[in-house]
């Protein structure tokens, strides 16, 4: 049987332990204090708890959050979070949008895609690699809600199939050699998102943008910072995320 | 005629120039190099552009993003962008979700909310001001494209009338005092996300979720920096934002 | 009369009101609420106050820190005490030091450093600019407390007379192509600092380090981030200073 | 034989090797691809370098910096640089300044203390627990150029022997406890610096320092954040320090 998205649990444990796990699966899941077998796992309502050893563990439903960071079969950087929510929220992506990707990497950030369009919606993305295509592939599958992502297994660089997409977004390699192909594909006025590590980077795409009549809205980091939740002794935690991406947004002018 | 999403521009011109326009009522805007009718700005294509004295100005359909920062009109501090997509993403609001919010203020996160859970999802917001209540039902009709939202003019102090609920966001002043009533609204493992300024605030709400059984799954600020978009001379911005709130996000436990 | 150090007050009033003035100058000082002369002014001791309307004000004697912020005249940006702090540490000035600056600019950093390496050390600082070479010469004056400061109206990249220095600290618009004459300037193992606002720099002198044989020890900035005092509304303020230099550090290797 | 500044050297190696040593001890200095002599060491000048099977490594004297960071003893939290180097500028520590510090935990900051006010100045620190004492004792004598810190094994609740001070750092457990003794200690318009971990000791310093008549100049935090040195991949680290401390200023008014 195919896993899905209700077979999905989060344990919560003491000192940040977290875990996700497929109830549909028969296993034994290790804990800190002990373990649990998976078929009594799935007896727990979400939101319940059970104890191993006298500590306490929760049991939740598993969110998109939850699967990308603890489930999801990775083999590259993944959007983060923190990155990821605020591109959703700059190429505009709500129910109904049909957008674009590339590259697929791993499906986390296809992953939003998909739940933010809905089911009336629509996410078009590209990954030239094969096995990477394949193991996102299979994460998305693991984990999509809605029927709403196509796949394809090619570079972008040699044309994308689609045409008029309100939103496209970008992270790959060398993401300037793709601003031509993306213009094709985006509708007058459609947005652009860009992610690249480096300020090297950023500068040749900027440069690019210009040369191709892109409109850029924004270049933009976003850091978090994770408090730790003791009231009476409240201060962020020791380390944060120091760096993940660049993000450059821009639109497609006439 | 009522207003609607189709009729709104933005105008983008030199130096961070940024006006959204209806363009559905006449009306003379005024530029930094001149002006521009609005049934003149009504025929220009989304991703065209006009000149006003030489100069070149870009014109686009108007974002949830645009309208929420450049038009809705305020009579309070607005949840950011940077903030309410982190929001979004960690109460997993999705295409057809249900979610409640409290208070309603300017109605811009109602306005992303709105957009997020779409025709199959449904907000609930609460808002106990009068005058606040009104300004907002007029800011969210002015933009709203599906009709998903159902406003309250009460405290929710007194009581939230649905039950079973996706998600909570609470921006109101005293927050530990709905906890009681939200954990009562929100279905198990629901998600609870509170907006503060100050770090007594994070103490007493940290304190008041212990209290009535929550998990605190993150104590958290996010920090957004913008970048000069200039290819040979790339910097950050000379000030940025030092702060809006912290976040705090919790789940329902049994 | 020769202004002095021991002249200068800084009066703190409501709202942030900071002001640096000269006692020795006879003057009528505006306030946010009224005025006071400054003869009246002189005869108030450190740390005491007076009240303009019945407003308090309290009177300082003057820091380093105040003299640059509040009171030298500028044409340049000036090295942010944030920044300058960092370096004076990263550079382990220290009294008795001999330490190179180029270019003088304003004159802040220079007082920074004549204040650090005290009455044995020395202070050789280079301005090619005459005007920028004279109000540089006219703020250092007005505040050194130690004779340790030599002046030079020349470009280093003409050479550097001095030999053997401890430390040299670059903050000119083209440091890449003074890396050569500072080499020579330097005693083996000599620490070089150098400030500059763009990414691309950092890149173009990071080549340069690495042609001239210097180990870079650190690639960094520094973000402030001040609070509200109110202790039982804590927050960081809404605005904060959002960039204003990279800093590489780097030493003399064989 | 006493140890001393000039017989510490810093060696550095590839990824981030970093180590101090004692050349004055003789020893086998292990390093990540083979070990060097202690006395072999001593032969090479600062600024040179050796190679252990094929890979460099380069030889500095050892700075304030190397020492605390890489050498030093600690059993408690040390000052980082980058508050130290704020905390002096802030409290305006020179040459020939008069200043008083507790606890002097394991000595980082006394030290930095020490090199800054010169031979001119005076550090009074204290520690009221033993053992730390002994190891600051230690750590102090280890490094120190200057004749210059006067140590007491005394909590300053007790009392301060020391009058008219220029400044005084607190970090202690209760700083709030102290401040009445530290009034004592400071001479009118001194300045106050304190250094706690958590927003609760901010909003507790602060009240106390307002019932001591101390005005509050900034209560701040600083971040710090490092990028690869790649020219041609610029980038900050993927990770970096979260939060060390918040420094609170103040100055004594009459």
């Amino acid at each position: 049987m195919e896993q899905s998205f209700d077979t999905k649990r989060v344990i919560i444990g003491p000192e940040g332990f977290k875990k996700v796990v497929d109830i549909s699966v028969p296993k034994r899941v290790n804990l800190p204090t002990g373990y649990i077998e998976s078929d009594k796992l799935a007896k727990i309502s979400p939101g319940g708890s059970f104890f191993a050893n006298d500590v306490e563990y929760y049991v939740f439903p598993c969110d998109t959050f939850d699967y990308v960071m603890h489930f999801l079969k990775r083999h590259t950087q993944i959007v983060y979070p923190k990155d990821g929510a605020y591109i959703l929220m700059r190429l505009d992506i709500h129910p109904g949008k049909r957008v674009g990707e590339a590259g697929t990497g791993s499906g986390a950030f296809t992953l939003y895609l998909s739940m933010a369009v809905g089911p009336e919606g629509k996410v078009y993305t590209y990954e030239q690699r094969e096995e990477f295509y394949k193991m996102a592939e299979k994460n998305i599958k693991n984990f999509s809600k809605f029927e709403n992502v196509v796949m394809h297994n090619k570079s972008i660089v040699e044309g994308i199939e689609e045409k008029d997409l309100d939103a496209f977004f970008l992270d790959i390699r060398e993401p300037e050699e793709a601003i031509s192909a993306v213009r094709e594909a985006l509708k007058p006025a459609g947005h652009l998102g860009i992610l690249v590590p480096t300020t090297n980077q950023v500068s040749e795409i900027l440069t690019a943008l210009q040369a191709h009549r892109f409109y850029v809205s924004e270049v933009v980091e976003i850091m978090i910072r994770q408090y730790k939740p003791v009231p009476e002794r409240l201060r962020p935690d020791d380390r944060m995320i120091g760096h993940t991406a660049y993000m450059i947004f821009a639109r497609k002018i006439l």
